[in-house]
């Protein structure tokens, strides 16, 4: 059997170990790009390095800037009194897409998962405390997923922020809007149950 | 809303240009992309423009090589009698998954279209010709997609070669193997039934 050339080959392979990717996909990718002009696949090159190069974490909160402070942080219009805790980086966007939240962020930079090695001084906890006690700081709004990790990161969290006066919130769990309750996994729908709210 | 920084951004819209990326599968690429080591990013870029470098058309059939001739047609234990006939340099590797044949092939570059201005002059149809004029070759297997625009192609090639001698066939177009009756579309089941074979 043959298969591709040894050089787009290797790019199938590379492009194969890309998130949600399998080898068809990759090939028709790679095929899509020797068949590009040239241009676009050094542009495509350039590019790849550059994002990597340029992308780094934001002094402050640790959300991805070209900067040495990210978008949000040097926004002097948004809510200095509210700071929502993401696991990773890549929540921001998730959640500005909302539209529905004015204030700042704290990425933590992953979740409390002792089999995995992870602990406390693994995270970007002590900026969350410093940050937590500046003045004016009234809410620390808790982003993180609804997995055992999150809970427990979250539980963790609020502990430690006890001292600094402030209040501690979490996004809530529940139904997906639009969703159907028949499809709704028992989890989902027991939390959904004991958190309801007062119409 | 803040979105990514630029150069993110700028990778993020590149990756959703490529087949079957959309933007949440390009952002969760860029993101895995700036989160790997600046080596593995380099090598990205380096296997793609190396890929779009070195790859060209075999100066005989026109499938995909680094070489003068692709590995089908430098390796001399191929059935030099049979050439089969596909649309695209991407045709062949497919064709080479079956593991059915072991004859030479042959890349048109393309389908008759008259309304996108794709005319018999556009194709590789003269080298085919002249291929098939060729001592020994005794067959030729038009492997192109049951579409109107691959019925037209066929039968234009299985006139233009007539006068060559040789046999010409086509890949035999019913339900998959492993499908549904049910689920197979009209078109598809009425061919199935015309090309109906003796048992």
């Amino acid at each position: 059997m043959v298969a591709f050339p040894p050089t787009l080959e290797r790019l199938v392979q590379l492009l194969s170990t890309l998130p949600g990717i399998g080898r068809k996909s990759a090939t028709r990718i790679a095929l899509r790009l020797v068949e590009s002009p040239r241009a676009e696949c050094e542009e495509f090159a350039r590019v790849i390095v550059a994002a990597k190069t340029t992308t780094r974490p934001c002094s402050i909160c640790g959300a991805y800037t070209e900067d040495e402070r990210c978008s949000v942080c040097a926004d002097a219009r948004r809510d200095q009194s509210v700071i929502c805790v993401v696991e990773r980086a890549s929540d921001v966007p998730a959640l500005e897409r909302t539209g529905r939240f004015r204030g700042l962020y704290h990425v933590l930079g992953g979740l409390l998962s002792p089999l995995d090695g992870v602990g406390p001084e693994n995270l970007r906890l002590d900026a969350l405390a410093s940050r937590a006690r500046t003045d004016g700081v009234r809410e620390i709004i808790l982003a993180l997923n609804p997995t055992s990790e999150g809970e427990a990161t979250a539980l963790y969290v609020a502990r430690l922020l006890s001292a600094a006066g402030v209040r501690v919130t979490r996004i809530a769990s529940g139904l997906p809007v639009g969703g159907d309750l028949d499809l709704a996994d028992d989890l989902t729908l027991g939390t959904a149950l004991e958190e309801r709210r007062e119409l």
